[in-house]
């Protein structure tokens, strides 16, 4: 079991979803696409046509930092705080584009049609996660 | 003239707003309010009466994060992502339960009455901004 | 396999490393890390004696802070950059004084023995990662 | 005053410095090379030759996640955290590395320039601040 599973067992306070599987998945998704958008925006820059990568770049950037943090804010999982789910929309929001922009060059390069994938994943679980909260 | 005004007017691209002035507003207090938010959850821990202030750690703390963030999305200045939108509500829904949080401390604890006053300078600047952008 | 694990092996310009394992397991322990830390800290937050935790609680919160900023500079998997190198001894800092803190407290609180394991694991994979670099 | 400051001589454990002006001014710098370097990869992108600029873009980056990171670490005053030299430590590399490449398109580029500065100040207040931990 993955040790953040395990914590969400342990938590004094038990956790604060009924379904303790979407959190779980939710927080997972958005770890590796957090990463995984991070390592596209660098293969983007390593690229011979990086010119034509700029806004895939700019996206990928955008996506990684908003799913950090929401991966950080979930992390705390107690309480549901003020401004989860507005949160979990513009993680939503920077996922879809992201996974549409790298979805377009996914036929010619890998590592966009993985990240299209690890964004599509990460959207899902937020899409679940916030049907759960309200 | 701080720095990342003499960026914003040294863009290639130029500035992605009308009013450059808005966009510098909210540079400056996300990220004041991030170090801000991140000192008064410090301070709390460092009260004796830390048990009635759990509640207000853990808002600061999301609120600082989401500043945080919202700084780092906004600082690439050229264009309007995708989720910038959305970003600037989650950031809004942050500020205003911290603000609200904060100020009913602040008669006893003066880092809740500051910590209130810088998110609402912010949620002030993210709404002007948002107004503008749409 | 994991999606990060996979984006390694289509990177235009190859692994920045002679074993991309050390780094797959370094970006994998660290984004765990950085997960449970925050989870503990919110854990702590709510026991009945939050102010014999305190320490505990602002240890946890730098281990998180710094795990997930080293989780972000890894995955620009590429090229090992300038600042790399002292980033991980910055983590192995981290996780180390967060391991010995949790440790202290594992008989008594579950998530603090999960943080404490999860310590570890990140900074055995950090001194791995760490090794293969020099 | 800034409200950063106001929140130091306010915190109930009182400073951690001898000299509370090194932590602000830290904390100033680190926040303002934070959003300096992040929109200098942002202009970076925005320039014709964006392909000269690849590695400069990468540099960017990582100092700009390295400075977020000190500023929320370094946010909580009261009390210097195990890891926080080493962090300051990484800090001063990621500052020093991208100041000496900023420097060389200094002459073309406006926004590496400006960049470079925020690096150098950052840099020093880093510097000093390390000096009186220890």
């Amino acid at each position: 079991m993955a040790l953040i599973t395990e914590m969400l067992e342990n938590h004094p306070a038990g956790a604060r979803t009924s379904d303790p599987r979407l959190l779980t998945e939710c927080l997972r998704t958005c770890g590796e696409c957090a990463q995984v958008c991070n390592a596209c925006a660098d293969a983007c820059l390593a690229e011979e046509m990086v010119a034509d990568l700029v806004s895939c770049i700019r996206i990928d950037l955008d996506c990684a930092e908003i799913c950090a943090t929401t991966s950080a804010v979930l992390s705390r999982t107690s309480t549901t705080g003020p401004a989860t789910a507005s949160l979990l929309h513009a993680c939503l929001a920077a996922c879809a584009a992201c996974a549409e922009e790298c979805q377009q060059h996914a036929s010619v390069h890998q590592h966009c049609r993985i990240c299209a994938e690890a964004c599509r994943r990460c959207l899902n679980a937020c899409e679940k996660l916030l049907a759960s909260l309200s």
